[in-house]
């Protein structure tokens, strides 16, 4: 019997060009493709002769447990097949990618990590912000708006450390992150953004300033998944795209 | 005459492979690929028609100035080409993208910024490293270990933000940077790798404690291009490259 192997993939932000080559080699080579809720569909041309298994863990609603994701991976590749575990973004940004890529050593099976753009870094390029720019950010931070224990990030802390923030899975919380933040001393004028379905054909978003984010993400009726963005940075976003209507909400 | 256009390309952080397909497709439509020091010359297959334009800044010396390279891209893009402007990792994160964007939106001329790997997350992920990972690192920040002006990040508010810290371009400070995040309270105990030429044929690494990190660079004799990371996560690094002689020349 052939030995078995996984591919964690990272899909990359959302547009489907944005998956780099050695993740389509990944994927024209497996046996099984495991794919998650918020991966494009048209990446799976890339595997056309592969078994096709959905892992959708979308927040609350009909989701795939990840013990049950580890123990099918393990399975299948024990058994020996190629498995393409591909997910949105890289797989080691909050993908979960470092417990499969235990557990997976744990049982023994070859494992390797194909890196994706992540959506902190794709997303606010879509709209021309770059998340470091010379005199005006000199790092980049990005954090979960929440964590499973139910524990945020120290704001206060992040509010000092005078990076570009980028919140993943923050939109549920977005007004107590800004108001956390100025608390912590960061200006209410920071310019900020949230930006949904970033990279595909259903991106929208708005930009704000740190005091109105909420309120401009409420009126747009912006939910997740969206990524936020908080910084000086953000005053460089398109000004054709700002002009136009794409919803902006200053 | 046609109406030129500048694609901003993020080649990711060594290995080729790592190239978007999005990026290929820039290459194979460009007139002119401006290519930096540092990009594997094995992305040029992709332009096979395209001129070949050397616009190296490795750190001091024989560099190319910034200044005349955003006139070069204005010129070429002015006069009707497809320029691809191809620089490691991605073009947003610590690459002087969102300069040229600027001076290419102020010069009237179209540019798309195409994302890459950022060797912050790719170079850790080539040593089984997740820069974020359930119960060890809540969130990551990347910085760099100088600024053109002569200062450093703070390190005390770096210390004390409690994510994975990832530092670009800072090994000739590897020394006073570990110092710097100790006097802080940083503990001299957290793991801490520096890992040179990620995701190519010569990546070559040291993993250690912040304490040691800088004699066990000195020692591997590791310089620059090198990306330090410092973080409980670090502890996860492939177990069997750990158990093999610490310093791995491959």
């Amino acid at each position: 019997m052939k030995s078995g192997k996984v591919y964690l993939v990272g899909a990359g932000p959302g547009d489907p060009e944005l998956l780099t080559l050695k993740a389509v080699r990944a994927l024209a080579c497996a046996d099984v493709v495991m794919i998650d809720d918020l991966v494009d569909r048209r990446v799976l041309e890339f595997a056309p002769a592969a078994r096709m298994i959905e892992v959708g863990k979308r927040g609350g609603c009909k989701s795939t447990p990840q013990e049950f994701i580890e123990r099918l991976m393990v399975k299948l590749a024990s058994r020996g097949s190629i498995v393409a575990r591909i997910k949105g973004g890289d797989p080691f940004v909050f993908g979960r990618g470092g417990e499969e890529a235990l557990t997976l050593a744990q049982a023994g099976i070859e494992c390797e990590v194909i890196p994706g753009i992540t959506a902190g870094i794709g997303v606010p390029a879509a709209l021309g912000i770059p998340v470091t720019h010379r005199g005006l950010a000199r790092g980049v931070t990005f954090v979960t708006g929440h964590t499973r224990d139910g524990s945020g990030p120290d704001w206060a802390a992040l509010a000092r450390v005078d990076t570009t923030l980028v919140i993943y899975m923050g939109m549920q919380r977005i007004a107590a992150i800004a108001a956390a933040l100025q608390a912590a001393g960061m200006p209410a004028a920071t310019p900020a953004a949230a930006i949904q379905h970033g990279t595909t054909e259903l991106q929208r978003h708005v930009i704000a300033t740190l005091a109105t984010l909420a309120d401009a993400a409420a009126g747009a009726v912006l939910g997740s998944p969206a990524l936020i963005v908080i910084g000086e940075v953000v005053g460089l976003a398109h000004t054709a795209e700002s002009a136009a209507p794409r919803l902006r909400t200053a």
